[in-house]
């Protein structure tokens, strides 16, 4: 977070007439910009250009003989395993490829946990109440899969360095309805939280009232740092595994934010049970994931130091939006001391903190003006943020301009909104 | 069928001692053949070699302009759709496209029905008991997804037009709990059935007494015909909807067969209610599914014709190989009127009836040999085949001299073991 000086509402107040006048400028100018989703932008979608002409008519062939054109290898190829297992922080052998969206392999996990149970469950979570810890602000798309299933999601803070742990804490260890606690331990979504060694620790280390309880470890954005070189962050599988709950954590990830976001490949990655147990599972659902373009990524991306490499050259993309976008909040909201907004060193999000109960008005207003936000409370379960403030940033796929622009649209909603309420 | 003249038990036990020799020279030969999966055979996988470089590192945009590399797209690109509308029988608004599997797409629409029950139920199927009717012989991975999900099955004869229509009218009418039935409609695996026009407009037209009944039509061999053109059947979804049940069929197919069997498309087609539905279920899953192959395939297909002239490529490879076996099986077992077998018009199986009690010995004594078949049982739900008789004969995979050996082979064990039980 940026240092924020004392709140100047009066002053806004009195120049209310003036930013109102500067609105209707901005709307006047027609603008249609967008800072909802984390897409990539065009330019880092042709870095792996060289992806859409492979494999190539008679490379067919994995390591093992294995022709990828066929069925069968419902684990993924040992070479595509292999080239994650920096990212997921496990051996190969305990790696699973997917299709192309680590959420669909998430979402798959609820549902087999809901319909079968865990590989540590007496019987399927649906058989009765199921409870989620979801730290917020966090990512819509998790909360959509419990909402969708009926879970009972509980709204855990979330600090500078994680999940408050003195709270998840308590929570786990009475209430053995909670299953699963959603965690994007590096980057996060949307605040760019990085948990530290101690948050990872009590994670692996805490009582649960439930055997069954599973950390959904969400790491993707494990390799995508803005400027040098990306966090470290703990092993959450080796840490659960010390503190004698192997089975404790799924981790996931995917290159749609390496290689193309709408034809990657999606990441499991967790203890030998887990793996056994979800190829169980999977074993019913396919005969296995495309390995054709597991045997592409691995061609591309050849290994560890080639995906490294690409990930500089997206950073070198990406770090002038961010850059932009903090540059002008700063400018123009800095001395009001009326907003937050972080400080990402990776990920894809900023997020801005407004005044509470504002958050909606500022959305709807960047809206009038042309300027596509995502909506407010999007980062909250149920879509409610109980305190209207946050709303997420994302400066990835508009180009630098677009960036300034749509940057200095939302400051000047944030004020105009600050000074209609002051 | 073929046409079977009077059993001759006795002669054969007089020749037990001879056809014991002839066995262990078979044994002595030390094959190792596999007859047991139906999976495309290289030379079929060659056919396709140009997807393997497409599409190319410039050609990314969709006809409405959509990046193809970037996410987005849930149902898939129109004009991937549009090439599915004659396959599935559907405009291209009531597809959507899925991975690499259409088995997936089955698992989820049960899993989904489990969970949230379908777009006409009161609630999750998962409430209450739920059974879906199987026809029988059929497809071991259908069983296997009800089996996974705890999902009660009852047999239903399958005759040579299609499910026996009589039981199952009588079935669906009395017992609200069948939510479902598997149905392989054209070249069914697998006997190569195709279903008449008077069975399709009785699944039509039947009144069930669950008000949320599917039928999950798995059309995977809708253009997999052998020779000339593939045969015609009505069309499921319009009838249904003639009758008033508009949402009764979920159609399943995939270019698993077409293209590549790791690396293809699966495709749903259903009502407009059931394709909204699905998709917003779909929606808390994935962004959308790999749309570079879906254009990868677009550019090698490129139309309903293309489509048609590469099946023709692949029967022109298959048709000797279905001879070969049946040429074998007639030769070697046609005077002794002890097994009957079928000749498909398409598909991928010949399906294989042997004396009662027989079928798992023949398999152990193929095996034995070398040979090696789909488990007896497979093809029936809890892999119990109550007369222990149907062995399924994949002969797509080996090449002829293979086919020619194995089909051999199995002929002298179903000699053996009728001598042997004479």
């Amino acid at each position: 977070m940026a240092a924020t000086p004392t709140p100047r509402l009066s002053e806004l107040h009195a120049m209310r007439d003036q930013l109102q006048t500067r609105y209707a400028a901005l709307k006047a100018a027609g603008l249609t910009l967008n800072m909802a989703r984390g897409k990539p932008a065009s330019d880092q979608l042709d870095l792996p250009a060289e992806l859409m002409s492979l494999p190539g008519g008679a490379d067919f062939t994995a390591k093992d003989g294995t022709d990828c054109r066929n069925y069968g290898g419902l684990q993924g190829l040992a070479e595509a395993r292999q080239l994650f297992t920096g990212v997921l922080g496990v051996p190969a052998d305990q790696i699973i490829i997917g299709d192309n969206s680590s959420l669909a392999l998430m979402h798959d996990c609820v549902a087999f946990g809901l319909l079968k149970g865990t590989c540590d469950s007496q019987g399927p979570w649906v058989a009765s109440q199921t409870t989620f810890l979801c730290p917020v602000p966090g990512y819509d798309r998790h909360f959509a899969i419990c909402e969708e299933f009926g879970i009972k999601m509980i709204n855990v803070p979330l600090k500078e360095d994680g999940p408050d742990m003195d709270v998840v804490e308590k929570l786990v260890a009475s209430d053995p309805t909670i299953k699963g606690m959603w965690c994007v331990p590096k980057y996060s979504n949307p605040t760019g939280t990085v948990y530290s060694d101690q948050v990872i620790e009590r994670l692996a280390a805490m009582k649960t009232a439930a055997p069954d309880f599973r950390l959904f470890w969400d790491n993707a954005y494990a390799v995508h740092h803005l400027d040098g070189k990306a966090a470290e962050i703990a092993n959450i599988i080796e840490r659960c595994a010390q503190h004698g709950h192997p089975n404790r954590a799924y981790v996931f990830s995917s290159t749609s934010k390496i290689t193309l976001a709408g034809a990657g490949l999606a990441v499991f990655g967790s203890s030998p049970a887990n793996v056994k147990w979800l190829l169980a599972r999977m074993n019913q659902r396919t005969i296995g994931s495309d390995k054709i373009n597991q045997l592409r990524h691995v061609r591309f991306l050849k290994d560890e130091a080639g995906l490294a490499a690409l990930m500089d050259r997206h950073a070198a993309i990406l770090k002038p939006k961010f850059d932009k976008v903090i540059e002008i909040f700063q400018r123009e909201l800095g001395e009001w001391g009326i907003a937050h907004w972080t400080l990402p060193q990776g990920g894809y999000f900023i997020s801005l903190d407004v005044p509470a109960g504002l958050a909606k008005r500022v959305v709807q207003l960047a809206k009038e003006a042309g300027i596509v936000l995502t909506p407010a409370g999007a980062t909250f379960p149920y879509n409610k943020d109980p305190e209207d403030r946050n709303i997420r940033i994302a400066p990835s796929f508009p180009d630098l301009e677009e960036i300034s622009q749509a940057a200095e649209g939302v400051a000047l909603c944030v004020l105009l909104a600050a000074a209609e309420s002051a």
